[in-house]
């Protein structure tokens, strides 16, 4: 298999509150804007509060969600008076920390989020980033106490619609279970954490290693699951069964419980063996989401090493 | 002991959505609203949700927090343009449900409650309510695989801010761990088996048997602990401390952690031995309280029965 060279990694963005209401993200963006030093002379790090009038009134957005505003369309839209706050504040993003897709871009922009879901701690990114499979390899490899897996989006990266995909690299960590508005010590401590980790593969690779090649698990979304609902109002008609609520990435198969309705029937799944995930996440209720389905799969890399 | 008498109790109302973001009680009274039929005949069951406009925005309130607006002086206050939506709705639900302290009050309030905190199952209710306790016990004796406390505020009536207060008796039922926003069924079935063991006990007493002089272990509250704090920005510095995060009710002694600064440094406790509850609920970090202590007292209560 080739070998792969790239550039260094000199500009990093670390952003939080992206969400207003994920809270491990928005403390550790403060909390490094007070200390953080550049220690190795080499990095630029760029803290970024990614939305601080949703991040002041502590809920996901104030008009739409800032992390579905970063395609190249919406990134491109004339702004109106009529604009949602959002839409502009990710164009200011974008000048800011992109252009998107321009050599001005952040080498690596990592967007930090929570959930309400038992998902531990997962690396969200794109599937055409390959180191991004090397950072994921090296901080699972580092927390083997802690579940650290990747969720691959295949989607080309001029529809990419979320912030980390402003960099020239880039990875949102996403992890769970954690309350909207609500900060947990251990999880604030995993995401330090797998961050203190992914800087130290910065720091490894710009100085000249080489990462091995290889492979790793990741998962590949395949469709989102609807609550049943009723059919005049809309609402919600069960909720997550007991047997799934906590089960992320647990083998889902045909006949596995997956709802509890308010009544008391079970509703059984019948589709495919799949890996449910993004399990009772709140946000996604508006979104008509109550799991995601993935496919795991098998990611080979080639190794790699820095080009000076 | 003496014997006590009650007058039977026939007006029940069951209220869900006092705050906007529990979804316990949002969804357990629109269940009820669809199905409940008066079984009994004798019963007269009113099911309300106490704030839709704040469950639509699926927030813990629009202007003001409405469960703390049902003190006499709120009640009795002038309404005018200003008034915040909340206290207007709280003297609606007050003509609806009360007057509180009046003989055309609701014979029994029930309003359902979540907390992000891992408090289980909690009934809260005011010191002065002897039949509560019987009820209290009741619900503890059939649930034995679910840790079921009492909460007492020892407040004089006139100054009890919550819906509840507005019923000859009542209480609030108060679940966790949920997140805001999310439903679990476990949590949900929880409230339901609750909510038929209240009635089940309601049955026997307008039926006229006989409840035991007995005691039970409560809490009351002795005082709020803050959050550490930056000085100039009021920004919090630290996070519950993982030994402290989920162990409500588990006694607190001198010298426990119960904060790690975001920089790493535990905060020990150094007040009297205390039982910690609300630990880490969302809804508090607005309110300045991190966790709330509290003493576990015994309480007794005489044998009573119906007067019919």
């Amino acid at each position: 298999m080739e070998h792969i060279f790239f550039p260094p990694l000199s500009r990093i963005a670390v952003c939080g509150g992206t969400h207003g209401n994920e809270m491990s993200g928005v403390y550790l963006v403060r909390e490094w804007q007070k200390q953080k030093v550049d220690e190795s002379g080499a990095l630029s790090i760029t803290t970024v509060l990614s939305n601080p009038p949703a991040v002041n009134v502590c809920r996901r957005y104030t008009q739409t969600d800032l992390n579905r505003c970063f395609t190249n369309a919406l990134l491109s839209s004339p702004i109106t008076d009529t604009t949602p706050y959002e839409m502009r504040r990710a164009q200011e993003l974008n000048a800011q920390l992109g252009p998107k897709g321009s050599e001005k871009a952040m080498d690596l922009l990592i967007d930090i989020h929570n959930t309400t879901a038992n998902m531990g701690l997962c690396l969200i990114f794109y599937s055409s980033d390959l180191m991004m499979l090397h950072i994921y390899k090296y901080i699972q490899s580092k927390m083997p106490s802690v579940p650290v897996r990747a969720i691959i989006m295949d989607i080309p990266l001029s529809e990419a619609f979320s912030l980390e995909s402003v960099g020239k690299h880039g990875f949102a960590i996403e992890v769970g279970p954690q309350p909207n508005g609500v900060l947990r010590a251990d999880i604030f401590n995993l995401v330090k954490k797998s961050l203190d980790l992914a800087f130290e593969w910065i720091q490894e690779f710009n100085s000249g290693c080489t990462f091995k090649a290889g492979e790793v698990e990741a998962f590949t979304f395949v469709k989102s699951v609807d609550y049943p609902r009723d059919p005049a109002t809309g609402e919600i008609t069960a909720a997550i069964h007991p047997q799934l609520q906590d089960a992320d990435f647990k083998l889902l198969r045909r006949g596995d419980p997956i709802f509890l309705s308010f009544s008391g029937e079970t509703v059984k799944y019948d589709g495919e063996d799949n890996y449910p995930y993004f399990v009772n996440e709140c946000a996604y209720y508006e979104s008509k989401t109550a799991f995601k389905l993935a496919e795991k799969t098998t990611m080979t890399f080639p190794s790699i090493s820095v080009k000076n």
